[in-house]
């Protein structure tokens, strides 16, 4: 990958995350889109306008798909595409200040080439260039180890588990416990950094998981959905994002019969 | 309360806070307790040690209650009581190393006169005194503004909503979704930052909860055992830990008939 490309899309994450701490404090406008739990703020909106515009600008061959709906209509993974979701965890962004990130995720012809993680508030930058290995702020990432999941914690939300969806009550059972922060990002990054073996998810859209999913292929690491099929990169997919060290487990347990 | 005494245990949380980053890297002497998640290390009960040493030998007629035992055995609450949590959160604190915090709470005769909850790997420190408020860093702690359960998030365990602990899934509806961390530190920041409306605990010992409510206290916030008793500071307690705007309403949705 281009080294001028990747200099810009941390340019750009820092400029980003900086209008979003300046915007904490200011009114954020929210709106509901489809329930009271699913958000958007004009912050939402001006940053995924902003990284749009300077992909535009910089790569006009590229194509842009947005969460906010500010890059193209997108029907085919033909090309370079920038997935993008300029606040991940809105939610939280409202309520908590805290606890959210900026992703975007680069693919070619619907092959992972780089995702970045920006948490904010940390200002902790994430990313992996595929086949160049994964970065926290620049300095090589190493995952803590992960064995089993009898060992380790996992991610997932309080409803898939209320809902025992995805067997994932058997889950919670055969592994230390259960940890929810309430946004993809986080919960990617949990996976990422060693802390979870297993993300599960019962919904996200293409910019909820493109980013993550590249730096896990960056670090060797696994994800499907949940029945072991390959995630769409064009619609809203169930997904599993784990240590490779507990992926066929996982998946074993999920489809239990 | 004595300014003195104040400076000496944010200088011992610094302290200890520090041999726990030092520590990371080296070889935890990591133990079972009563289960799998239920951990203790060497630095569990070094840290113990430190903090009752220091107390003991500035105050030797203040009683400690620690979780590991380091300190006194206690039946009454009569006096002066350093109620200590060396780590709390050791599951994450082994296995993400991050989310854990070390507690003190500390009482007179049974009420809350100052807590603390250092968030170490933050270097964050939460307090309150008890009519003198509540501070993070010392600077004012603003806590973000709750009006409802409707409006908010809350935070509690995974089992709990599973076992649909204390109408916990009608709590979950009520609200704008859960969040989970994995230790009482993290959970009780959330609800003293405005974060979350509630914290659900099925089961804390009293190093769980003291510092919190002395913080809570503080604020003008709510806690009680979830129908309504007040807790009790020498033996194990479910609890609510609430914003005063959604107390009521709590107390409300667990125990309808």
């Amino acid at each position: 990958m281009d080294f001028q490309l990747h200099q810009r899309v941390i340019s750009w994450l820092k400029t980003a995350g900086d209008s979003l701490i300046a915007s904490l404090n200011t009114n954020l406008m929210v709106e509901e889109k489809t329930n009271a739990s699913d958000l958007v703020t004009r912050m939402d909106k001006e940053v995924e306008a902003y990284l749009t515009q300077q992909i535009n600008t910089h790569y006009p061959d590229h194509r842009v798909l947005g969460e906010e709906g500010k890059g193209h209509s997108i029907e085919d993974t033909r090309g370079v595409i920038w997935i993008i979701d300029p606040i991940d965890g809105t939610l939280n962004f409202v309520k908590q200040g805290r606890f959210f990130g900026i992703m975007i995720g680069i693919y070619a012809d619907g092959q992972p080439l780089a995702g970045y993680i920006y948490d904010v508030m940390q200002t902790d930058l994430y990313y992996g260039i595929v086949g160049q290995g994964a970065y926290l702020n620049d300095r090589p990432l190493q995952p803590l180890k992960i064995n089993s999941l009898a060992e380790s914690l996992m991610v997932t939300n309080a409803h898939i588990l209320v809902g025992n969806q995805f067997n994932s009550q058997a889950l919670l059972g055969a592994s230390l416990g259960s940890r929810s922060y309430g946004c993809a990002a986080y919960e990617m990054i949990s996976v990422i950094r060693g802390e979870s073996a297993l993300y599960l998810a019962s919904r996200l859209m293409p910019w909820d998981f493109a980013a993550g999913v590249a730096i896990l292929e960056s670090l060797g690491f696994k994800y499907s959905q949940p029945d072991g099929k390959a995630l769409n990169l064009l619609t809203a997919n169930p997904g599993i994002f784990c240590n490779a060290a507990v992926y066929e487990e996982v998946l074993q347990i999920i489809n239990l019969k």
